[in-house]
């Protein structure tokens, strides 16, 4: 097998960026499904398209990094960078096969809030991982982490919100089972977003 | 304290080959008392001791590798592969004590079925983990990951049909309280070999 | 940026000691609470802010960490230990907001002998911490290590024992929803204490 000795930085950061375009596409099409207020089939198609695409990516980042004996930046930040981005992906594909498998197909105003917080957090992580190409955009990088800390917590608050309105209104347990479940999923994408937040600005700080 | 600086190879092989050992033993039981139809004291038993045994193989890796300069190969990657191992065993352990504390004494065709792929998975897993001695058995390693991951996706199917099936049959919120969690950890059990995979692929990949 | 290369040891052992010293707090007042017998407004307000600042300690560990070139102990672990910790308080929060969000406000004796528990595994994972500053107090962090794990062992019996029994006595699926998952977060608190004392002991074998 061959070993590269020189660096193609390049190629990791256009893999990144390919990859965090895939979360981008996923995210939108999860708000436009939920925009349309009925999950379909061919939605939940396409979110699990892109979530092969996205996989597919991720996949060739490792066997790189594997097959690469100088990075860019430090190796376990770009393994924790392509796994977390996966993860983003994960999650959304992960939200709606469970509304398929609970034959959810109607979409209430709290998802509606989700999907489109959860849109503009995986567009901030998007300008994020562009920006790392260049140094010179620390200060971009830094507003965009800002952005997606107070989405998360944003989010902790709708969730807390939701739950507790869930809790106290629904009757049927099963519904409550279905339900709880989905709006802590959707939480949990703006963790990860927070996550790559995290791996990103670890790295500028290390490139400094 | 004594630091080896001549690499002991063998000893991480060794090791590995053990802790495998008893992830496959492991899952042969689980499989043996699905098989059964019963889940019995005994068998539950049996497999909180293969758990212990693992456990400990677990610790001596993570402390030979403490103490050991030279390593066979990256530190971090025994340590995640003994990790995984590790959650493994832990898994199916996990499945049959909430069992036992759900009071779940029979078993469904659902469970036979998760239990055959975790018991085929874990084969292929062990396959896996023996060839790593050499690397002239890169092809073998490589066909046993893609039926690992052919696995996790047909546990993934599995796990979509039965959650459906349980949400439009069971009436009893507590019987799917229970269930639903049980058919998620026995998924889990196969994405948590595909992670092994993935581990030993990257260490052969580095080893090239 | 500006880089460090003198070693700056005591800075990361005072930021663990002080972020250690935010877990027991955190574990006491979740103590506190639940011996009053009622979670209220007041002592849920006071583990969120303590959680607050524990948050920031590790946000400067970790900047830490990346500005500086030669540390105490492998970067890896220090970055685990600091992850780790912030987990510990981190679940203690999210137990006390489920409380709320749940509108439990009722604490029964259950909950009374986790907390405790708990409180007895953060103060010997502090005790850890803290004699991790010098290589001579390796029994007294031998012992508070066989002390966490025995701790992590009553948690497991707790858990399946009051869980059994909540599956036994409670008709109602909401509430079995509600205190499952409390009694699972509380088990898992003596889990992630038990992970700290992993890292702590890895690094002490390391610097052996």
């Amino acid at each position: 097998m061959f070993f590269n000795l020189i660096p193609k930085e390049f190629n990791f950061f256009d893999l990144f960026e390919k990859q965090v375009s895939y979360a981008v596409e996923a995210a939108a099409a999860f708000k436009e499904l939920t925009a349309k207020g009925k999950i379909d089939e061919q939605g939940i198609e396409r979110i699990r398209s892109i979530e092969h695409q996205g996989d597919d990516v991720a996949h060739t980042i490792i066997d790189q990094l594997n097959k690469t004996f100088i990075t860019p930046f430090d190796r376990e930040d770009i393994h924790a960078l392509a796994k977390e981005l996966d993860d983003v992906i994960d999650m959304i594909n992960t939200i709606v096969n469970r509304m398929m498998v609970y034959k959810i197909t109607n979409v209430n105003k709290n998802l509606v809030a989700f999907a489109s917080a959860i849109e503009e957090s995986v567009q901030a992580v998007a300008c994020m991982v562009k920006a790392m190409r260049n140094m010179k955009n620390a200060k971009a990088i830094s507003e965009s982490c800002v952005e997606i800390n107070r989405l998360e917590n944003v989010g902790d608050t709708m969730r807390d919100k939701v739950l507790a309105e869930l809790f106290d209104t629904e009757k049927n347990p099963i519904e409550v089972i279905k339900w709880k479940e989905i709006y802590q999923d959707s939480e949990t994408v703006l963790d990860i977003c927070e996550d790559v937040a995290h791996v990103v600005s670890s790295i500028m700080v290390k490139q400094a």
